[in-house]
């Protein structure tokens, strides 16, 4: 700013242009990019016939070993009737039965943002990237590890609604473990609708809670429209291996009797709640989401879902989970491709790793999961940006990190252009051999959209960086933070929509003593 | 190596297991992978359409701009003679020539170490990792930033030596600034010869040292081995755009003549030596694989040659060359598909970097390049570990970081398993619904090589970690070099050629004065 007002008073026949663009690289940008539309192709690490026989197999588990519905005898009774047989709490799917269900499920569906601008398409060959999911802590280079709060958590959105390249403003991007474990929904809820207008998730931790979700997107975007469209995309996890518990499932049946999507997502750490191999990881795996799938089409046909896999494997050492590894990519390439055959939109990847820093192992780690990520033609990434030391804490540094990296899946989604600009034979006769391209009138033409280019990383001549202080990726992620927070602004709200929010929420929390457990 | 010695003196029957499997984590292991042989498909960005435009374009340069051979009147009287239009050092090459000549050079060669059990592979579906290559500085966590010397050198040969996942020693794993730089390619030589028994790579600064290389190998291999084996494979830089400095060609003659491969690679900064779009630089990377390879087909038929593209983009605000960006990815996933068109080996890639600290910078960029070389169908990467601050610095806590990753590179190639003990159905079904599988037999047969596991990142639970000093993995890789170079042991040589290699390393650096220019 400083910078800005000198060349506005003094040296400004001299100075302004430079200063204006320093200007421009300091400003903080709150446009936010369209989700991406892959123009490149899916990476597939299993052949026809690896596919055809996880498939079988995955039929066979269904059919022999079976899925338990625990404490949910509406989910037992509604199996009976599609024609499983049901023993206790065992449902054993006959071959054939689950995948014909799943059929009803529509290959791609919008989530409405209350920002139309920022509606989001779901499957086929997009990637809609979300933040990170679930941490009870946090972490900031100042602070350190701590619990979460529920101011922790505003923050976290305002940096989610002023990150370009995410186009979700996600769910429980940490835990408020300030509020009460039966009310704290209700202030995220209240958070993501009130200070972002991206798209967002709700609750599921109760059926009761997925109620309060579905009646607070009412009052923000009409009760009609909520009936009609989906304006959220909620997080189902399957207890590993083939459970589906009564909590989990009475939150699904809630979204799905409201017409809002579900992601119904086996969470696995193979070695531990799967097969210690690959492919017998992506047999429990599509087995869980045929059956997590049915299940939702048995609830209300036709019911929006996104077929996922948290999966990651286990330090068979430590037990520890770990990160980024090559089985966790084999996994979700193979996952997508039999998702894929579903026709569902998939649900995949994300920043992950098992640093307590948001260090090289941090960034190798996720790096290689964005990667494979968008390769494997994942359509809802969760987890995209933010997620440190194996998802106990969200780090507001690695937060910006891995949200500027994202910009560069944007870029290579794109694909090559092939145009006659973009074979630039001029430029090639133009220059000819020995010259140089930065003057050439093509340069001059494209230079400015060329390249994806970081805001944060550092490309300055060594003796420049060293002189501004020598900091690393940390230090500079530190100074993004506390510049995007410094300079956020909310987005504007009906007032009398964010009246009816309030009550909402001020009402549920008067009707119940508090619970922290 | 105190737990050891206390698990053999006094607590044996209770404390010799845990301590035994401690020591097995700590020891230093100077087992050697071999060369990836791919077992999954490359990633292709460009349709059959954008190849053959992109195809029918290269031709069109060499044929209609033409390339320039400089200093080099014997390469001139070549390229008449195969039919080209020669115009003062202009070449221009009629369509279909330089594909056709490039048809002799073969599609895959072995190079030979004194180790046999270290030959690599090159082309086909394999992947050999070399080292870092050029960089004139050094850093460490101790010494920071400063320029590089012959013990240096040597400690990344031994470094290289002891890394499990690196296939190769390389060349130039930094500069040694403090030997003269007409007599420097001795010392280096020399190191590869006796530090380590994996292949390595020779001298391309002048035609001489091409020469001595070429001596010293024979001294090594035998002069007859040299003739009839490819025991050195030498990085031939092209001064794109569409220039062969006669230097550089004068080194490939000598190797092409001896039998010896080279590794024809353009070196460009898009945006600066090539255009700035993708497609266009794709264009005259073609050109100038096209133009070289063909020229070392002239200099002797069947000689093994690697085509290779060095590709970055620019930062257009600075000018400075980035690294781990999408457009960089797209060229080199292009020029995979294009030269494997070709019938070539392919060399790109490596674990490039801007970052001036072996941070998360350095590791995003560095994740995303190497993630990239592997699916892109790379044979030979160069940079493989150690590459720091846009190729300035030889870092020694990346090599090993990089190092580590490598592994995981390994274990992802392999694919995924289908066999009956792949399937793991007897697992599934032996665990069931809610069970878990950490004890069932087939983790228990598997577990061991079931997942690729770090020899340096930090898995350990976040108590743990805090008490053991909370460190980075700046701060483990320190250890890890320091561990690794103590326990380092030199590879067993026939002292008479080990004589012979000093005694001409004395008498060739007797022979002229010192140049440090």
């Amino acid at each position: 700013m400083s910078d800005v007002a000198e060349a506005g008073t003094g040296r400004r026949s001299r100075g302004g242009g430079g200063a204006a663009r320093r200007a421009e690289r300091t400003a903080v940008s709150v446009e936010s990019a369209r989700f991406i539309e892959r123009n490149i192709p899916n990476f597939e690490v299993l052949n026809e016939e690896a596919l055809q026989i996880i498939e079988h197999n995955a039929e066979s588990v269904l059919a022999e070993v079976g899925v338990n519905f625990v404490e949910n005898p509406e989910a037992l009774q509604r199996w009976r009737e599609a024609g499983a047989d049901v023993q206790g709490e065992r449902v054993r799917i006959p071959r054939g039965l689950a995948r014909q269900l799943c059929s009803s499920a529509p290959r791609t569906f919008t989530q409405h943002a209350r920002n139309p601008e920022r509606n989001v398409e779901i499957g086929g060959r997009s990637l809609v990237l979300a933040p990170v999911y679930g941490p009870p802590f946090v972490r900031d280079a100042e602070g350190g590890r701590r619990y979460a709060t529920i101011e922790d958590f505003r923050n976290f959105v305002k940096l989610g609604y002023m990150s370009k390249w995410l186009h979700h403003s996600g769910g429980t991007v940490c835990e408020p473990t300030d509020v009460p474990v039966n009310k704290r929904h209700l202030d995220m809820l209240h958070a993501h609708m009130t200070l972002s207008d991206k798209p967002f998730m709700g609750s599921v931790t109760a059926p009761e809670r997925a109620q309060d979700s579905v009646d607070m997107a009412s009052l923000l975007f009409g009760a009609d429209f909520v009936q009609n469209n989906t304006v959220m995309t909620s997080l189902i996890n399957i207890n590993s291996p083939l459970t589906f518990d009564g909590i989990m499932m009475g939150a699904l049946e809630v979204y799905a009797r409201n017409n809002q999507a579900a992601i119904v997502s086996p969470f696995i750490v193979g070695g531990a709640m799967a097969p210690v191999s690959v492919a017998g990881t992506l047999t429990q795996v599509l087995a869980e989401i045929l059956a997590g799938v049915s299940y939702s089409q048995l609830v209300r046909k036709g019911a929006p879902v996104i077929a996922g896999a948290f999966v990651t494997s286990i330090d068979m050492n430590s037990g520890a989970p770990t990160f980024g590894t090559p089985e966790a990519s084999h996994i979700t390439y193979g996952t997508g491709q039999l998702v894929r055959r579903l026709g569902l939109p998939y649900r995949s990847a994300g920043a992950f790793c098992g640093s307590k820093l948001p260090d090289a192992q941090a960034a190798y780690e996720s790096a290689n999961s964005l990667n494979m990520g968008l390769l494997s033609g994942v359509n809802f990434m969760l987890h995209a940006c933010g997620w440190l030391e194996g998802g106990l804490v969200s780090s507001y540094e690695k937060f910006v990190m891995d949200a500027d990296q994202l910009g560069a899946l944007h870029h290579f989604a794109r694909g090559v252009d092939l145009s006659e600009n973009g074979q630039a034979m001029d430029a090639i006769h133009e220059v000819g051999p020995g010259g140089h391209y930065l003057g050439c009138e093509h340069t001059q033409a494209n230079f400015k959209n060329a390249f994806w280019r970081t805001d944060l990383l550092d490309y300055k001549p060594f003796e420049t960086w060293d002189e501004e202080g020598a900091r690393d990726t940390q230090a500079l992620a530190s100074a993004r933070v506390k510049r995007l927070l410094e300079t956020y602004r909310q987005p504007e709200l009906d007032p009398a929509i964010r009246e009816s929010l309030d009550d909402f929420v001020a009402s549920r929390k008067a009707a119940v003593p508090d619970a922290f457990l």
